[in-house]
């Protein structure tokens, strides 16, 4: 999407060079960096230069496609594999992205590996970008209703008003973003919208990410504590709330960053709708009970004892907001149950979130 | 309560001078300060070195004592009066304690003012322990009970888990504070308990103070971000919640610290049981629906999009965590709807939140 006046995905190729945004100084500064050997493309996938599963596989394909340029051998084929996979190990579409490559590159001879897994990298690139394109297109028909319903009562002129959690926008994605997608459909159909964005502590990604894209974009937009979606929703002033996902069961729960379920549950409570939007890639077909299947990962405690932003001299500095000897939980994600969720938004349409909604439009999946 | 070794209130006489915790530091530091014209009073409130309800009453009722010893006319006193007023003017405590001063000292002799302040003064802090005294005795009761419950079932052993919002603390009133004065009594009777503290964006408040306090205090505790405390619901790690409140209707809607509402919802969907302890000055006996009649200040976006903490260098200072252009909605508190509330502990008991439960226990006001 944009930045400034200029398109940008969050991966591109630039002649043979393969630059990325380095995610690290938004908002703050947009550094765009150049990734030459497979050892930077770790490091970027390693240290969050790039962040969100879509963009950490197609970052990581590229980087396959870097080592293959350097050396095209069975032995580092495997090693290049190692090197990207150990950066991120719980991260399914690292792995899925890393699989694909090694795949096709392993039973081509070596001379034509390097140019087959650019080729390779591109088109998951780009399918990651239609996946989102087509999330965004059926989206835009929920939003399209609600602006419709608007306009025909006595908020006519009123934006559509949408509220969103953590960053599942275009700078997690290759592009367009998932829960973000149908916003900037929306935006570039002239519809009138206003999201409210979460900030999404502990990490801060609504504050440092999702206003950035927003603001970049054009899309008019607030940022709220994580606190005061609920009283927002009791008054009448969100119209739909719609997250990303990390993983999603073949029952419709939703596992995505932590707090998303108590938004869900003010949504419920004030009949506001609540939508998920996700690539079937994140659907997990092998869980049903997300609730009781899914790890929640418990992360360092220095990231809800300490808030990263922009000082006054303007650098990037840490402050601690406790005091010396506290200790802290940090559970990173939580589990939305499917009973809360109005509707799944994926690549091939939406559908209620259920076991039998799911296998209606992924029907090859849902037999396996 | 304690700090180290020593016991505090949050206010407190030391021969003839007043002394108060300078709130604005914690947890960093320890300051304490001595006030005494009227305009250091008047400052120390609106400038929050206090805060919270009766310690802003307290603060108030010393100022005006303070104003007597200088200068006890009548033009003084309504000076005084309209200089406290103004520090926070939409403070009900504050004026409450107030207009009790003026009630006391405008008929009296002007030679016998200063003294008739200090004594009042001083009652109305006794006043204010007390009632967080019976609150605590009340929501001991509840503790108890719940303690006795797990070590008859397989959970024996583990304390007690009780979750808050904010900081409904001893800091915030002159002892004991309100939803931790439970805490404090099971703490003190030997029940283990262990409390997860909100952090409380947009301010801080659970970080900065109410941590801090527990700590001093010797209660086991761990932070937590706002949006963590469903997903610790969700999974059995939550006994109880226990909340303060700054305003409640007569049929028990509570009005309380931006957030206060989606903790109540997760509580209700887990089956927690939500507790709000409030004295009873807190009840609003004119108001009946709390999310239609009781407005809701929207506050400074700065609050948002920045957080304060201690630097590098120890120092306090700000970061900002969204970009320079990003606009901040901040509405400061929300209403749980009685519906979702337990029950409600006061001094004289615990009741349903209800018309019928508050007048039972208070039959001479809701019959106002």
């Amino acid at each position: 999407m944009k930045v400034g006046t200029t398109h940008y995905r969050s991966i591109w190729r630039n002649g043979d060079e393969v630059r990325i945004i380095d995610q690290r100084w938004l908002p703050h500064e947009f550094r765009v960096v150049t990734l030459r050997s497979t050892q930077d493309f770790a490091t970027a996938i390693a240290d969050m230069w790039v962040r969100g599963a879509p963009l950490i596989g197609a970052t990581a394909a590229y980087g396959m496609a870097a080592s293959m340029a350097d050396d095209a051998s069975d032995a580092n084929l495997n090693a290049s594999y190692d090197t990207l996979h150990a950066t991120r190990p719980t991260a399914v579409n690292l792995r899925w992205a890393l699989d694909a490559m090694r795949a096709l590159l392993a039973p081509l001879p070596q001379a034509t590996r390097a140019e087959a897994a650019l080729v390779k990298a591109a088109e998951i690139c780009d399918e990651d970008v239609e996946t989102n394109r087509m999330i965004g297109v059926h989206g835009l028909d929920l939003i399209r209703q609600i602006a419709a319903a608007k306009s025909a009562a006595k908020s006519a002129g009123e934006p559509v008003r949408l509220l969103t959690h953590c960053n599942a926008g275009w700078l997690a994605t290759v592009d367009w973003g998932t829960a973000t997608s149908p916003m900037y459909h929306a935006h570039e159909a002239g519809i009138p919208i206003h999201v409210f964005a979460d900030e999404t502590r502990p990490r801060n990604q609504g504050a440092l990410l999702t206003a950035w894209e927003l603001g970049q974009h054009g899309v008019p937009h607030d940022l709220i504590v994580d606190n005061a979606g609920g009283h927002l929703m009791q008054h009448g002033e969100v119209d739909m709330v719609i997250v990303g996902t990390d993983r999603t069961t073949a029952q419709g729960d939703v596992c995505n960053k932590i707090g998303t379920y108590l938004k869900a549950l003010a949504a419920r409570d004030n009949g506001v709708p609540f939508y998920v939007a996700l690539p079937s890639p994140t659907i997990d077909w092998t869980l049903r009970d997300g609730l009781a299947e899914i790890p929640i990962e418990d992360r360092d405690g220095r990231e809800v004892t300490h808030v990263q932003g922009k000082d006054a001299s303007g650098a990037t500095a840490d402050v601690q907001i406790s005091p010396d000897t506290t200790s802290a939980r940090n559970p990173a994600f939580d589990v939305t149950p499917a009973r809360l969720v109005t509707g799944l938004i994926t690549e091939r349409g939406v559908c209620e979130p259920s076991a039998a909604g799911l296998a209606a439009l992924f029907p090859e999946k849902a037999g396996a």
